[in-house]
Order: structure tokens, then C-alpha cells, then sequence
């Protein structure tokens, strides 16, 4: 098993990654300090770890909820039942919401522990790759609006993650793979030598050993919480871990959000940045080839859609990321090497959602 | 104008407490700082107060709702309009939300606010007493759930709070008295000389003298301010400020919240809660009385509903206030000096139970 500690708002909260995590009742116990829990899941990963899950809490009052699974149940209607099953289970401020499933459940979950009597706690058990990654670390809770992704949410640390890597033998080999774009994304902002071992490591986090998914879980989220808590001291570097997203975001749009996986968009996104970033002239051409074949190494599409650069500029032109009328983009100096800039030529962004919207291929 | 400094979590927010504030331009280019602004009102107080707002912020993008009135609303589909009104103007996380009404208002608003993008500028305009007494200080927003109130929230400090004591003129007289229960409160949980105060102006107060209504209002909430304070070095102290709200609690759910104003259940509450201090031996009957008198010449009613003890112990049983299966409650030690307790006969709360809510009379 490997831990992190996470250092936040002058607390500490452990990442515990390793094979058959919730299997080990001694984890759920370290874990979960209160005496009622309710698990919230969704339909689909119910079925799989909910009994698990259940059984290492035993000794608490527990009660369990299963959500629709799918991301367009992320709704502020949708998080209503986990209210009702709290309150019909009676809990109160010293309960805690164990959150088992992807980035739907973790995100509803989230949003509903830090809203419950004005919070109480909460512990992660993501069991897809791309929330042990990514909602491990930042205390990001939330639901969409139709206006938008995330618009509804709060910040709300958890007490607890256990990314359990055996969950990912079940999880769908896209998702797997949409979750290596978040991986991946890591290594381009910031991190060379990290880019390097996923390279050489590639195989075996396609053929999901348990030693390579835990050190690439154990990286990428030693590397969110640097850059979470560099952000704290103001310094802006949270929006680095946006990298590809504004992008993703207008793909994701265009598409309806039932097309893309949000990883896969990500993967594209990454490539249109890192695109864009050599026609600024910072990023050598090989190296972007590095990383469209490294994205295609991992299966991800290479491809963006042919949205049309118009309706790619006007969907990213809407975006949260937009300040004071311009518009910053995390691009790359070099690989492993990110920066947030509003600073380029309109013409090199402009080219580069030709190239990649408008099917004139990179 | 009054002006009062809120410090929390390491930054401070003005109270500004005077007559005829919002037809002071100055008031609200000094509080709000966003160049959009979304105020949030109700079907009430629109015709009465939005206009002389929005021609307060003129210069500033500014978009309205007008939400139904009334505590019945105060639920998380209730709230879902005010996403709606922040996507449909296209606010960003710069903007800000002006709360115009009761604390049902400010309630909702306060929690769009903390929830919106997880977490946007808000400025309290409190339209009642009780909401400028009440809602001004601690950050608490919100709304219900069937299974109970302000079940879902969170804690969101405001930008700067404006109660115009002009607004109490268009107050109906029951929901003055009903802020009243607040003020005295204040009085009676900390603060011997202040309730000594309100004996002495309570004409003035009824005759909404605005300079009474002002040092009414400071007074209130420099009391909520030293409490909430005391609080955050965790001294348990914030749960004095419940005086009362046990027992209210019991009469508002058992007849439905539309029968009783809070105001009105707590200044019963607060009698209630005297009343059993002294069957414990704390507050001398004198000193009941002294409470009782007050409450009636403020015309607020002395006796409670006849809903029965039985039913009376449940509903105070399943109180958010319960810790551990105790029942904590906020008594007088003396007028002016409140304490939270478990330590008590449970024959004392019976006794008292059974002569405010069998009908057996004090």
C-alpha cells in the first residue's frame, strides 16, 4: 500500500493506494472515524463493491444509496435523494458520507456531505482511474447546469481516499484509457521525468498491474497537491492543472457530453495546446508528435471533431476561464513545463483551431 | 450610519446600520465592489425596495429575480431559479449577489452564492428585523428540507451587510415584534445591561424610532459577533445563541411553520427555557416574570401551543441539537447569563414540558 498525506487548510487527509484496498477491513476502519455512514454509489458500480464496502463497516448504523449512473444525472435535482436518504437515516453532523464510484459519484457525494448541515465528512472511494487521480486531491465538489459543468458546487475536503486499484480491473477499457489522459496530463505540465516513466511504463498500465497503476495514481496526485497548494499561496498555478481543458470543454459542448469521454476530450485537448504551443514557437515539433503518439499509444483519439473552428472559438470563448474579456490558455514552454497565458498571437490560436476543428488535420 | 466590523477567517465586512441607506448611492458603490450583479429579492419586496437598489448600482451590469415569498419556497428546488438567473446573465466568478429581503431571502441567496461557481461575492440587504439582527452575522445560509430546516447550507460570509432601518417602516407589525424575540434574546443570553436597555426603549422601538431600531440592531449583532468568535477557538460557545430555539423548534414543527413567525416561537422558547431554569434552581420566579412581561409589552404571545408534552419531548428529541443521545440545552444561570448544559433532572424538563404544553400553564 502506498500513502500520501495530504496537507490542506492546516489539516492532513491520507491517499491510500494499493491492490484489494477494500478488502482489508483494517483500511474502512482507519478511515471512517464516525459511527453512521451512509454509502452513496451509483447503479452500476453497486452491484460490484457496495456489499464490500458495507461489510468493512460493519459495527456502524450504516444505510446506502445507489444513483443513476451517468454523468447527466450530475444535477442539482440529482443530488436531492442523498439528501433524503441522510436525513430519512437520520444522520446527523457527526455522520459521514462514504463516496463509492467515479467522478459523478465523488462529485455528488462531495457536494452533498459539504451541504448536509453544513457539512460533515466525507471519504473518496474512487473506483475509476480518472477520479482516483483527479478527485483525490482539490476538495472540487460539485453538480452541472445546463448553462454549464460544475457551475454548482462547493469546496469540501474529504477525510479519506482509498484508491483501491483492484476496482479498475472492472472498470471499461476506454475509461481506463480516458483516465491515462489525466495521468499523462501530469507529466506535460510539469513533470519531464514523470512524462519519461509513464512512456516506458505504458504497458503495464494498459494490462492494469497494480504496482504501475499505484505509483502513476501516487504521482499524479503528489503533483495536484503541489500545485493545489501553491495556489493557496496565490500564486495562480491551479489553473496549469486546466491543460487541455479548454479545449475539452468546447469538444465536450459541441458533442453534448454523451460522445467524448471527458479524458478522451482532455487527450485531444492536450494535443490542440501542445499543437498550438509549437505555432507560438515554444514547443519543438517532435516533441508534439511525442505526445500525440504516446496519447495514441494509450488508445485516446487523436483526432479532434470537426466542430468547426467558429463554433470551437464561441464555445471557448464562454468558458469560467475567460477574465476581463480575454482569454488565458495553459500552454507548454516544453514538455513538462506548463504555464496560464493570455499572451500569443490571435492568429496562432485562430491556425490551431482551424487545423483541428475545421478537419485540415494537424 | 452605524458601522460595526465583522472579523472572520482573517478578513473583516461592514455592517452599515442607519436610516435611509439605500438612497444613499455611496452605500452601495462602497459595498459592492463586482461590476455584475445579480440581486435577489422576493414577490414582496421587489415593488417595495428593487428599484431604489438597482438605481443604486447603476453604472454596474445588472440583472433581478423576484423569487415567491415565503419559508415554504426555502428548498433546494426553490433555489435552482437563482443558478438559472447567474447562467442566463452569464456571471462569472467576479460577480456578485445582492440579497434584498427577509432572512428567507438572504437564506437562498447566501447559499446561491457560496454555491455558484463554488463560491461568489455576496451583500446582505436584510428587509427585516430579524434578518438584520439575525442573518447578519455567522455566515450561515441555506434552506430546508421536509426532514428539517436549514438541513442543507453552508457557511458563507458576506461582503458587507446593509440594514436600512428605513425598510422596517413597511414591516408588518407582527414581523417587527418577531425581530424583537431576537433582540432580546441577545439581551437575556449575555448581557444584563442591553436587556435593561430594551425594558427602557421598548416604546421607542415599537414607534420604530430609527436611532433606537440602529443601536437595537449594533448591539444585536456586536453580541452575535463576540459569540461566533468565541466559537471559532472552539469554545462550544455559538450554541448559546439556540436560547429559545429548542422549544421553538418543537412548536414550529408541530404546527407546521405557517401558524407561528420563528420570532414568535423563540420569544415563547426563551420563556419556556426561563421558566425551567428556575424549576432547576437557577433564575429566581421574579426573574420569569421580568422575561414575560418583556415578551408580552413587546406583544410577542407568552403561551405556548397546546400540542402536548409527549409530543413536545419527540419533536426536541430529534433536534439537530442532540449529541450522543443527551439532549443539550441553552438555560439561564441568570438574566444575562445563559449556559448549554445536559447536566439537569430530567424531572425539571418533564415538569416544564408538561406545564407549557399540556396546557397546565406556568
Amino acid at each position: 500500500m502506498q500513502e500520501l498525506a495530504i496537507e490542506v487548510a492546516g489539516r492532513s487527509y491520507p491517499i491510500l493506494i494499493g491492490d484489494k484496498l477494500l478488502d482489508d477491513a483494517a483500511v474502512l476502519e482507519r478511515c471512517v472515524a464516525a459511527r453512521d455512514v451512509l454509502v452513496v454509489t451509483d447503479e452500476t458500480v453497486a452491484p460490484l463493491y457496495l456489499e464490500r464496502v458495507l461489510r468493512g463497516l460493519a459495527g456502524r448504523r450504516t444505510a446506502s444509496i445507489a444513483l443513476p449512473a451517468g454523468e447527466q444525472h450530475k444535477t442539482l435535482a440529482g443530488v436531492a435523494p442523498v439528501f433524503d436518504a441522510l436525513v430519512a437515516a437520520r444522520l446527523n453532523r457527526d455522520a459521514c458520507i462514504v463516496a463509492l464510484g467515479g467522478g459523478v459519484v465523488g462529485d455528488m457525494a462531495g457536494f452533498a456531505a459539504a451541504c448536509y448541515q453544513r457539512g460533515i465528512d466525507c471519504v473518496q472511494v474512487p473506483t475509476t482511474l480518472l477520479a482516483q487521480v483527479d478527485s483525490s486531491v482539490g476538495g472540487k465538489t460539485g453538480v452541472n447546469h445546463p448553462g454549464g459543468k460544475n457551475l454548482i458546487g462547493a469546496f469540501h475536503q474529504p477525510r479519506a481516499v482509498i484508491a483501491d486499484t483492484a476496482t479498475l480491473q472492472t472498470l471499461p477499457a476506454r475509461e481506463l484509457r480516458a483516465g491515462l489522459a489525466e495521468v499523462i496530463k501530469y507529466g506535460l505540465l510539469g513533470d519531464l521525468g514523470f512524462l519519461v516513466w509513464i512512456e516506458q511504463n505504458l504497458d503495464s498500465l494498459l494490462a492494469l498491474d497494480s504496482r504501475a497503476l499505484a505509483a502513476a495514481i501516487r504521482r499524479s496526485c503528489a503533483a495536484k497537491a503541489r500545485i493545489v497548494v501553491a495556489d493557496e499561496r496565490e500564486l495562480g498555478q491551479r489553473a496549469l492543472l486546466n491543460l487541455g481543458h479548454t479545449f475539452a470543454h468546447a469538444i465536450e459542448t459541441a458533442t453534448g457530453y454523451d460522445t467524448w469521454l471527458h479524458g478522451e476530450a482532455v487527450g485531444v485537448g492536450m494535443l490542440v495546446a501542445a499543437d498550438m504551443s509549437a505555432r507560438v514557437g515554444w514547443l519543438a515539433r517532435p516533441d508534439v508528435q511525442r505526445v500525440r503518439t504516446l496519447l495514441a499509444r494509450s488508445g485516446l483519439p487523436v483526432e479532434a471533431p470537426k466542430i468547426g473552428a467558429d463554433r470551437a472559438r464561441k464555445l471557448i470563448g464562454i468558458d469560467k476561464k475567460v477574465r476581463d474579456g480575454r482569454l488565458r490558455l495553459v500552454l507548454l514552454r516544453n514538455l513538462g513545463d506548463a504555464l496560464v497565458t493570455d499572451d500569443y498571437p490571435a492568429d496562432a490560436l485562430n491556425a490551431t483551431l482551424s487545423a483541428h476543428f475545421d478537419g485540415a488535420g494537424t
